[in-house]
């Protein structure tokens, strides 16, 4: 079995979470993924959260199993390095991702010039290629409004960059859709990707856009209700906070046994003339369900009914700081296949995760540590740009390139 | 020019976010993608939000341009129909994505007896094969403890799915992986993927992992601030509120020339001896910036500083619901042109949105809406499965399938 994208080679010019996240994703699947970045280290080389050593534990874990190479683009040089890096040949070669816009020497109609069918994938801010950011389109799109307790004034926004990660993910989406089509029609492309567009798309697809244009009745906060159905956190007698779940019928009737709620349950439907297996209607009457079970939490510690609750299949969960969680959670832990401990140098030793894909016809890629900046340049000058030992020498010698064999690391202060 | 996918067959058995999203992707690529149901609907029927007829725009935001087919798994009869669809031939086809953990006859080791080339992708909720949604696996991991206004006591929930949202994302690189693989290789594969594993490996790729491990502080809730660098909201003197970012150098350069604070921010740095062209002490030094920007805000309409703001080049948004979004931003328009305003039968008019990636080699496809359920019974039976009208009308007459033609349409109330 060999790793299921081997032999695949992907150049990335990239900052932040969306592109990273996306070369470093093809990387855990077996691609050769090459990130270059200026000297000096990229927008994103010291990004936090950092370790006591102050290196950017963020930039390590996006770029991990990745190849670096520190070029001084200032330079026409340095630029006609990265050109032939990114257009350099080879069947499965090609392929670039970028979140950097840069117009003339970067943008798709140049680099064709050198690779006909080069597959390119940019992400931009807005469609109008406008600067946005997740912290922006998130405001921009109603998000925060419906976020946070009922009755709290003002938006909350998300800690998640989860339009980053979406739009990272639709990135190998692309390329590999791209891909695809390159292999059996020969052509390259550009293609195009607004992060705003990503959330956008993704607001019409849950149907919140027609919910605005056809209910006069706006969808407010909520809490931490599961939305639209039955889910509620509930405070235990130990302190602790879980979460339950009755969306599907199953889960709900279940959830209504395991606390013994049967009974109460029934009275509310019948007094309110609802039928609760509705899901609806437990929506509507959230706040009255919520109630009904209240007792059974606050005066249960969450170890007197956990081994109850997942015997009987229900969906819940207990909340957790982020602390806690690689604490407690085998599921954060080495007893994980997907994590590996790692040393890495610089930052310390913690249990990294690999690829959460699993396939049965490739081994499982272990998480590499990302490179340091410029680790690999004189082997990607060597095999990829096909350059001599000489002219390799004479870029170094001119600080066209730099490597931590040549300089001390930059990334880290 | 003919869509990127053109002649791929997917199939999917599933209910709610992330493997809709991911087959309704494919989809949008130009995928000829099959959802199968019960007779009646899936779990995910009626979810809401629902339009003024009761009907789902959840459902139809998630199921556009798919072929629907309604099956009674129940029976024998239907449940070797189901594998028939999976399994059917088709060099192109033999590809499916699940969410729905059946063992026994639509688990891989069957289905792939009949197709020994099959991809199967299925998402489960955790490792184990629990039941876990979104909604739970978002407060076991951390986020909602780091959400909300600083000082909170309590952990904010996301109201955007956006664990499904990365994981039917990632369902869609796993297949085109897996396809590109046996293309290659000629063999199929079973791809098992975690929601709770997606939380976990992201948690970890955003260095959250090791600052849990690593460092003493722990990350706490910082309202709605850019996390490590600069970035805030500020209510402006006609009420509305904007963000404004200050994550790059340049960001933050042209954030405090736009708002003429250079001096009061030069005093700032001078006052505490740290240096504001380093991100982390923005993100430490974040009240007191706040500070000295909030009263340029306070005093200024939005009208006032945005044509500024915009030919600054500055990133920044401004704070919408979900309703003035939709009313106000042309990007959520038939401006932009990955929307089209559609008339969907049951649901009303409303701007809809297509794929937001662009690919210059790929026509455009327009958004479709969702299939009635049960819509292409007799077209995927004799298509896709080979039967004659005889044998269809006989499924129809026992009620192993059921379409609209044959009966009143069952998903909306």
């Amino acid at each position: 079995m060999t790793q299921l994208l081997k032999g695949m080679r992907v150049v990335e010019g990239s900052a932040f979470v969306a592109v990273p996240l996306a070369g470093m994703t093809l990387a855990q699947m077996g691609a050769e993924v090459i990130r270059f970045d200026r000297i000096g280290g990229g927008l994103d080389a010291n990004r936090l959260p950092v370790a006591p050593s102050g290196q950017s534990l963020f930039w390590a874990g996006l770029n991990k199993g990745k190849k670096s190479i520190a070029v001084d683009m200032k330079s026409a040089e340095g630029r006609e390095l990265v050109t032939r890096i990114v257009t350099a040949p080879g069947e499965d070669a090609g392929l670039f991702l970028t979140n950097l816009r840069v117009r003339g020497w970067m943008d798709y109609e140049t680099l064709s010039q050198f690779r006909d069918d080069l597959i390119m994938v940019t992400l931009t801010g807005d469609r109008h290629g406008r600067p946005q950011v997740d912290y922006t389109v998130n405001p921009a799109l109603g998000i925060p409004d419906i976020t946070g307790p009922e009755g709290h004034a003002d938006p909350v926004a998300n800690a998640l960059p989860a339009w980053d990660c979406i739009a990272g993910n639709m990135c190998v989406s692309a390329l590999l859709a791209a891909e695809r089509h390159r292999l059996r029609h020969g052509n390259g492309q550009d293609v195009e990707i607004a992060l705003k567009d990503v959330a956008a798309a993704m607001l019409g697809n849950l149907g919140m856009i027609g919910d605005a244009v056809l209910n006069e009745e706006q969808r407010g906060k909520s809490g931490n209700a599961l939305y639209g159905a039955y889910g509620q956190d509930f405070l235990c007698a130990d302190g602790k906070r879980v979460m339950v779940i009755g969306l599907t019928e199953r889960q709900w009737k279940g959830l209504v046994s395991a606390t013994g709620t049967t009974d109460a349950m029934a009275r509310l439907a019948a007094r309110k003339g609802r039928d609760l297996m509705d899901e609806a209607v437990r929506w509507e009457l959230r706040h009255e369900i919520t109630d009904i079970l209240r007792p059974f939490f606050a005066t249960r510690r969450v170890d007197d009914f956990a081994v109850d609750f997942n015997k009987a299949g229900l969906t819940w969960s207990q909340f957790r700081t982020v602390k806690e969680a690689v604490a407690e959670d085998p599921d954060l832990s080495m007893d994980n296949p997907i994590f590996s401990m790692l040393d890495q140098p610089g930052l310390g030793r913690f249990p990294v995760p690999g690829t959460p894909m699993n396939f049965s016809a490739a081994p499982r890629t272990e998480p590499q540590p990302a490179p340091a900046l410029g680790m690999h340049t004189e082997e990607i000058l060597g095999d990829v740009v096909g350059m001599c030992d000489t002219e390799i020498a004479r870029l170094f010698d001119k600080g066209v390139v730099q490597s931590p064999r040549f300089a001390a690391p930059l990334a880290a202060e």
